[in-house]
């Protein structure tokens, strides 16, 4: 396999990435919600405002997708990533607004080596998404999978 | 508002909805992760059979993104749906490969009224989606806010 940047050695507990900036137009917001989301909040401005959201608010899953991509471009596509099993909980903590811009921290917390497969482990992290006022909006905690540059190497963790 | 079919008040614990189907096409799969999630095993078959995946699968988001439209089509277009605070958990037991068919039931587990609004409530459920083979693919517990038909009427959850 080629060298990539990120491999599970790296992701030692208290590591951060920093993610984005991302904006979020509101054209967007309407397209994925037309194609998997389509509540009114997620398609109209004024059904937004007329909402508990307040305004034209991205589906919670386009949040998430969003992250994703975020991740992407920050690590995991310069790393040995195999996928991911599950995550432990997601937080829409407020609203995704048409024009807000929106960064964020992945922390790793916490990892460990597969029992079955010697060359990959496992890596659990936080991950907090901002807006532009610095309100937390989405956080979640998800466990990803990695393969080892050095499977022979000790490794204490 | 106009009547729904659904409402807080219907969705007691014990009820079942049922979801799908929806066949899952490659070229979904790739679009998708073209925007959300470009990891190889989500843009290509081959770079998928590679992987841990074993063929060209969706990105979790993606299953999680259909399975809200599965949601949307089955009952939440026509229920007093306010959005939702978050997911307690999210579970890829196995992979979303291009041809699947998905189908799924959203179980209804608990549900509580919001205690500083008396039109609103909060509904807790579990979604189990399956592919052809009847092997659940996606597992998530999740917690809706829904508008009260009627207020005013005693309700003892």
């Amino acid at each position: 396999m080629q060298q990539r940047r990120w491999a599970w050695e790296d992701m030692a507990p208290g590591a951060v990435i920093r993610l984005g900036p991302r904006l979020v137009p509101a054209d967007e917001i309407v397209e994925f919600a037309a194609e998997f989301d389509p509540q009114p909040f997620h398609l109209d401005e004024e059904a937004g405002r007329r909402s508990i959201l307040g305004g034209l608010s991205a589906s919670g899953w386009h949040s998430c997708a969003m992250m994703m991509r975020m991740m992407c471009d920050a690590f995991l596509l310069d790393s040995t990533s195999q996928g991911a099993p599950g995550v432990d909980h997601v937080n829409w903590r407020k609203p995704v607004l048409a024009g807000d811009t929106l960064t964020g921290t992945v922390t790793v917390i916490d990892r460990r080596r597969s029992k079955s497969r010697p060359d990959l482990g496992f890596v659990t992290s936080v991950v907090d998404l901002r807006n532009q006022r610095g309100e937390t909006v989405l956080e979640l905690k998800n466990t990803g999978m990695f393969l080892l540059r050095d499977p022979e190497a000790g490794h204490d963790a």
